[in-house]
Order: structure tokens, then C-alpha cells, then sequence
């Protein structure tokens, strides 16, 4: 999906943010948000919007020499979750549908996202999920593909939110022989977006026959970008792809034989999508 | 009040919406934008907002040749202002204090503003803030510069609004003698603030003792810009000021003796009166 004009004052509020993050000195805030604004003057729109965050949020860290602006609000938010969990787990255990469950509040956690805006309510986006019929939903399919798959490549999103991946993953595991998981983090910190480190310290690294892979963040050795037909084959080789969140939408929305799991928190990706703020999507069709 | 690093994200979003008012041309969007954003990058941002925003909306207006993009939804609102009115003007007369409830719908009528966003749900913010104490409340100190006033400036914002204004105005005038009173419009078209035609067209012209003045725009011969000396002795010399909406706060807040009547519509503002977005505000120590 290629970005739209109305991403790009989105990108100035995300650089702002992050700014903000790192140093309350509000000269370099405005040194930020002119050299941002530079630059998004001389690229190109017509890139994925993961790709412009990459250039805009490289300026952040330059900037201000911070590699991980969100470092703080990343592990405040592995930490809630963590608390969430054991709740979460006996929820599922006890729900007529586990598995429906499970991607009910996979797809709930995705609320935990700095890049659209700061300001959410997990627990009452929990309840809402719970209660609420997607928008899209090829539950059915995704069930379908689950039974025949050996090998699954999970694109998580953003911390916090890889807690609520983990406990798909056990309720997936529970069910379905799954040989193989390759999870994607980023391969250094961007937004919140989770990194290694993150999954580690949720306990990712327990779920068996997972292993990780890393999505590149244009940072040299930071790992293989979404966009690189080295990446595109292993989505390719594997019997299915769940993608969490906008980012991985943004970036392979134009892919086949995706399970896109997210919340549609911007208007830009809801239009793209055909839904409304705030609906929530299982598309795999 | 001095524009806000929030404000330069805000002033790209309202070009995008100024110029797809004209056109839905995305190559003419694009170009406005770019445009937008190189004199962004040139200009000082310690100008008011009022100051950015006009030279946001020339470049649209240059780019597109259109003198007046909100021109169909100023005149949408005016009209379903007018057909409000008759119900309005039964409530102030019904109302327990009918100056209190014509200043309370006074203020609701700021709703109708595409500055800040285009969304906005006019028949509840009325009974919403007919119901929701004020969060700055100077009423009483409102009344008792009113008792004495034979001169009153009245700066106008929004068309729709002015209606509104119309029935505060004549609110007044059943209770207090008020020889002269100057109401404020915008000397041309900018954003979906009100002109001289607007206000003609909604009967301010009627109201006995009443003259216009135009606020200039940044464009030769709109009028005395609200910053300029000539019309800052105009508020001087009047018994009282009141002022509507979020555009004469942003260029007038550090003057003293001017009733701001307002609804916070924007977090800038918000946090710079100490209150927050939706909050209702009469501010006038």
C-alpha cells in the first residue's frame, strides 16, 4: 500500500512524538521537525508508508542520538501485558472457542501502537474486541489453512502486543501440529515496534519450534526488509503468513496468502481496507 | 499565543482539506502540499497561528486558483444554522436566564469549524454544552461589564456561528442599551471563517446599531490585521470585547480585557487556557 498525502503530516506528529520521547529541549524538537520536513520534501511519496517512517525516524535518532525514543513506553507496555496474561490465558481456556479467543485478543492487543496516535485503553479496547463482530473476518479460512500447516511465519507488531501473540501462538500449538514458527521482530527499535529483545523478555523464545527472524528497518544488519524478495520467499515458502498490525499491512497489503490480524486505527489503512476507525479485520482472502 | 510545534502537522492537514475542497485532482493535492511544506520549512514558526495560517491558505488559493474553498460548506451551515434559529431563539426565551443560555449556545455554535478538524456534530455539542458546566466561567464579571457598556466590539468567527452571534446579540440588546456595536469579519474568505456577505446573508445587518468591521487576512485592502496597532486601539476604545473561537484567541490572548468565549477544539489551545479538548470556556479576567 503505497502511502497517501494524509501520512504525511502523520509523519511529522510521529517525528514530534518521538522527539519528545528522547528530550524535553524544545529547540531540538523544532531542529527535528524542520529537517523532517526537509527531507520529506525531497523524497518520494509514492513509497509504502513503513518506508518513509524508516527515513523519518533515522532523523530522530541522528538527531538526537537515542536509538530506542519508545525504549520506556515498550517495556511499561510488556509489563502490562505480562500482568494481563495470566487473565487472558484463563479467558481463552474457558471461552467456547478458544482459538476465536485467542485471535480475538491478538487482535485487541494491536491497539498498543505509538504510530497512529499516543493515546489508547487496552483494557477497554479488550473488552470491545471481545464483544464486537469483525469487520472482516475469514475466521473459517484461517482455521482451514491452520489444520494443513506445517510451517508458519508470524509477523509480529509491537510490544505488549507479542504477549497477546504468544498466547495465539500456545492456543495454536494446543490444537494444531505446527512444525516450524519463524516470528518476525524488527531487527533494531523503531516506534514500539517489538525487536528480539522484547520477545525474549515476554517469553517467546519457549514456544517450541519457534525462531526468530528479523525485519529489516533500513538500518545496515538490521535484517531483511519487507520489501526484499529474499523476505517475500520465505513468506512464500511457508504454508501460512499471520501478519499483525498496520506496519505489516502497509508493507504487504499487496501480497497473496496473508492473514492480515489488526485494529484499523487510521483512516488511511481503514479506507484502504474498506472499513471504518476503529473496526476490527481478519483478512485472508 | 505563539503557534505551537503541534500546529505545523495540523497546518498540512488543513491545506490537504482546503484543497480537496477545489479539486479532487491528487497531483494538485500533492503539489499544494509540497508547497505548503517548503514555506513551512522557510518561515518563522514563532508567529500566532492566525499569522501561519494565512500563508498556508494563500498557497492553496494560489495553487488553485480559488479565492474561497469552504465556499459550500459556509454556506451549507449558514443555512442549517438559520434553520436552527427559530428553535434557538424559543429556548433563550424559555430559558430561566436567557442571557446565560444565548451565551451557552453562542459558544456551541463554535463547533462549527474546519480548522481544527471537519468533523463535528452540531445538534449535540448544543445540548451538550447546555448541559455541561462551563471549565472557565466568567459570566458574572461577563454581565457586569455588560450593564455598562454603551460600545461593544464583537469579533466574529464561523458562518453558521454567526448566527448564533445574531442570537446573543439580540439577547443583549432586550436587556442592555448598547449604542454602537462593531462586529468583526473576515475582510475575504479563509477557512470557513465568516465575510461581510455571510453576515448579511444571516440578517446581522439588521441589528439596530450595528456596524462591520473587516479583520484582514494577510490579502491587500481585507482590513486591519488583529495584530496591527490601528486595530488594537479599536478594542481599546470600546467599553468591552467579546471575542469568538480559537482563531482571535490565538492572535488576541495576550491582550487584557477581552471576553474569549470558546470551545477547545484543539490540545494546543487546550493546554495553553489549562483546560481540555471539548472543554467550554468563558474566559474574561
Amino acid at each position: 500500500m503505497r502511502a497517501h498525502l494524509d501520512c504525511i503530516p502523520c509523519f511529522l506528529r510521529q517525528a514530534l512524538q518521538a522527539v519528545r520521547f528522547t528530550t524535553m529541549n524544545e529547540e531540538i524538537h523544532e531542529k527535528v521537525l524542520r529537517k523532517v520536513i526537509t527531507v520529506l520534501q525531497e523524497i518520494d511519496w509514492k513509497q509504502t508508508p513503513p518506508q518513509i517512517a524508516r527515513i523519518v525516524h533515522k532523523i530522530v535518532r541522528d538527531e538526537t542520538g537515542e536509538l530506542d525514543p519508545y525504549s520506556k513506553v515498550k517495556q511499561e507496555y510488556n509489563d502490562i501485558a505480562l500482568e494481563l496474561y495470566p487473565s487472558l490465558k484463563e479467558k481463552v481456556k474457558t471461552a467456547k472457542n478458544p482459538l476465536f479467543t485467542a485471535v480475538q485478543l491478538a487482535i485487541a492487543g494491536n491497539i498498543i501502537d505509538f504510530g497512529p496516535k499516543s493515546k489508547f485503553n487496552l483494557t477497554q479496547t479488550i473488552s470491545k474486541v471481545l464483544n464486537t463482530p469483525f469487520k472482516i473476518n475469514h475466521f473459517s479460512k484461517f482455521v482451514e489453512v491452520l489444520s494443513t500447516t506445517q510451517s508458519l511465519v508470524y509477523l509480529g507488531d509491537n510490544t505488549g502486543e507479542i504477549v497477546f501473540d504468544k498466547l495465539l501462538l500456545e492456543t495454536i500449538l494446543e490444537r494444531y501440529k505446527i512444525e516450524r514458527i519463524r516470528f518476525a521482530v524488527k531487527g533494531a527499535p523503531i516506534i514500539n515496534d517489538a525487536t528480539i529483545e522484547d520477545a525474549k523478555y515476554v517469553g517467546l523464545d519457549k514456544i517450541p519450534g519457534l525462531e526468530f527472524i528479523k525485519i529489516g528497518i533500513g538500518i545496515p544488519g538490521s535484517g531483511l526488509e519487507r520489501w526484499d524478495t529474499r523476505f517475500l520467499k520465505i513468506l512464500r515458502d511457508s504454508n501460512m503468513v499471520i501478519s499483525k498490525g498496520q506496519g505489516n499491512y502497509e508493507a504487504l497489503s499487496d501480497q497473496k496468502g496473508i492473514f492480515f490480524l489488526l485494529l484499523a486505527k487510521c483512516p488511511v489503512i481503514a479506507r484502504d481496507l474498506g472499513v471504518e476507525v476503529g473496526d476490527i479485520v481478519l483478512k485472508g482472502v
